[in-house]
């Protein structure tokens, strides 16, 4: 399960009670329940970091749904490395689903596979579990509706090459506010390839500085350093401190990875 | 579990230790851990609005208990819907319980159903959660102490219905800042039935009319709305934000629904 | 799992899905991901709390990792109570491992033990959540890596004995705003035995005496209280409040027990 939820509420709770109810032997983990409220980018991108990590044939329930009670449809997705994925049809599943490769989608319509009275508001108790929890119970994906060819994508902003840099941006903060961006490490090597023997070197909102490092050890407590996280992706951070407070940066922040003169 | 330990602590964590010393095979579902502080009765409805969407049968351990080592009596309660509870005899069960109908009461007291030490100040992990667990292994109710009559009411304010609209106030405010409020659906049914054809309109603290919609969508981001939510509860809500802040409004707000003029 | 990966991010449940992929039948608990970030201390007190309270052969995955990436090393440790322990090297285990005393310890080296492609800043997920699945799974502990002699320990500072008192400090606060300190009963037991009939005052930073009391409910709602908590240390506590608001005093805060004149 991953949703925006939060663990203040009795709702993720209560999904897990309806999943208990239809599938009393299914394993339940919590990926997360900590995504920012509506932010669909930032689930997209958890899930997308996420689900690898976990057994072929894992049901990932997904609800971040700023949408809900309108016009977004409810799907369940299967793809060709195994993972099957439910939710809202708002780009949450994009990301994870083209890395795991869409092979079917469908819309959850059968009434069969809902709770008895729906309500406007709350669709992870009242389409997504159930649905999650037949699945894993053995249901036909067709048998829950109608075959769609695509589903909703979330297109981030991908980092963009020019001569002797890459522009990027900061796509996620996580709790220790370490900034992650959207500059991955093949990109990162291109760069470096075509200025062989140049020092790479990070800064954010045009701020100074700061050396790409292997370890976080590689700087003394308290300074900024930008390293390869466990993603594959560049992150800024401050050894034992926030890097977003350190910054005063956050999501969309801009980062650039340039050679030095 | 139902608690309002919160999961920064390892007091939630000890508990469910407890439990799987006692009962290895036994599931255990994290309800909430999110109750406000000592709150009883945000506790009592989370769990009123929650037990129903669980398997027959399941035990609800419950504890926000802001009077350990003091008087309060620890029970268990059996129902006729199913649903088992255990927790302090201070309110925090009886919404639910009675929803659930009360069959029979027990005081939690033999000493073989506790943990060797009982402290002062921590029963779920040395009372509650053994009580719980030993009920899971088969243990039966009247085994962990005498009989009870009845339990300890919370009786929550009830909205109070004017000639031409009914008075209400907010009893809970979830994560999202949404303020639900104690006026349900047939009671506003009840008052839309005595002005056929005219328009219901909500107002909180004596604000500005809020329209009565069925989804979120029905109004613009930012815009105040007022809705049934999934519990059949009036909620007073803005899309994409919180109602909370928007109103500078929290737990025991007054809310109006009137009759337009 | 005791982590200090919050749960707002989904790191914990990446740590999940790992240990499912290798471990499909282990029972996962979560003990707390709320350790303060980076604080190696009070995840080592949580861990020694918390313990004794899980089924002998439980395996306890630890990572509170500021040094991650660094020279520290991994471990696992047997001990003599039963409980297993899986994290970094850095102190973390020590008060829990101490108390369930030490019979093994190695270095967690095998590759074929850890995710095929180690992160210089995850090792939750690369090397410690990995090594305690294949520990549960059945792999002998020696073919993890060579033996280590001793564990790298913490030595929370112990209360110091003056002639009429006990001088100490807050070594914990809890999601309550209890502050817990290391003078533990027997310490103050001692001291009241060679003051027979004496009364005993606590203060912390000099301030206003606090009473001694059994329970909470012993002082008015709003008071402050002394008492001895669910571990067996004084607690410093305002009774349906926070006591480090109230004293606005958190870790490392002085606590003196003395004997009234």
């Amino acid at each position: 399960m991953l949703t925006d939820f939060g663990l203040r509420d009795h709702y993720a709770g209560v999904m897990k009670g309806v999943i208990a109810s239809i599938a009393p032997e299914a394993r339940v983990i919590d990926l997360t329940h900590g995504v920012p409220a509506q932010s669909v980018a930032a689930g997209a991108i958890a899930l997308a970091q996420s689900w690898r990590y976990f057994p072929r044939g894992t049901i990932f329930l997904a609800v971040v749904d700023p949408g809900v009670g309108a016009a977004r449809r409810a799907i369940a997705v299967e793809t060709r490395a195994g993972a099957r994925m439910v939710g809202p049809d708002n780009g949450l599943l994009s990301l994870a689903a083209r890395q795991a490769q869409v092979k079917r989608v469908v819309e959850l319509k059968a009434a069969r596979f809902r709770l008895t009275r729906v309500s406007s508001t709350f669709h992870g108790r009242d389409v997504f579990a159930p649905a999650a929890a037949h699945l894993w119970m053995g249901a036909p994906l067709e048998s829950f509706g109608p075959r769609r060819a695509a589903i909703e994508k979330l297109e981030p902003d991908r980092p963009t090459r020019h001569r002797n840099r890459l522009a990027g941006s900061v796509i996620y903060v996580d709790g220790f506010g370490n900034l992650v961006t959207n500059i991955d490490r093949p990109s990162v090597g291109r760069l470096r390839a075509s200025f062989p023997g140049r020092r790479l070197l990070v800064t954010i909102e045009g701020g100074a500085a700061i050396r790409i490092v292997d370890t976080y050890a590689a700087v003394p407590a308290g300074a900024p350093l930008a390293t390869f996280g466990s993603f594959e992706l560049l992150e800024i951070a401050v050894r034992d401190a926030s890097a977003a407070e350190f910054f005063g940066a956050g999501e969309a922040a801009r980062v650039t990875v340039s050679v030095s003169a």
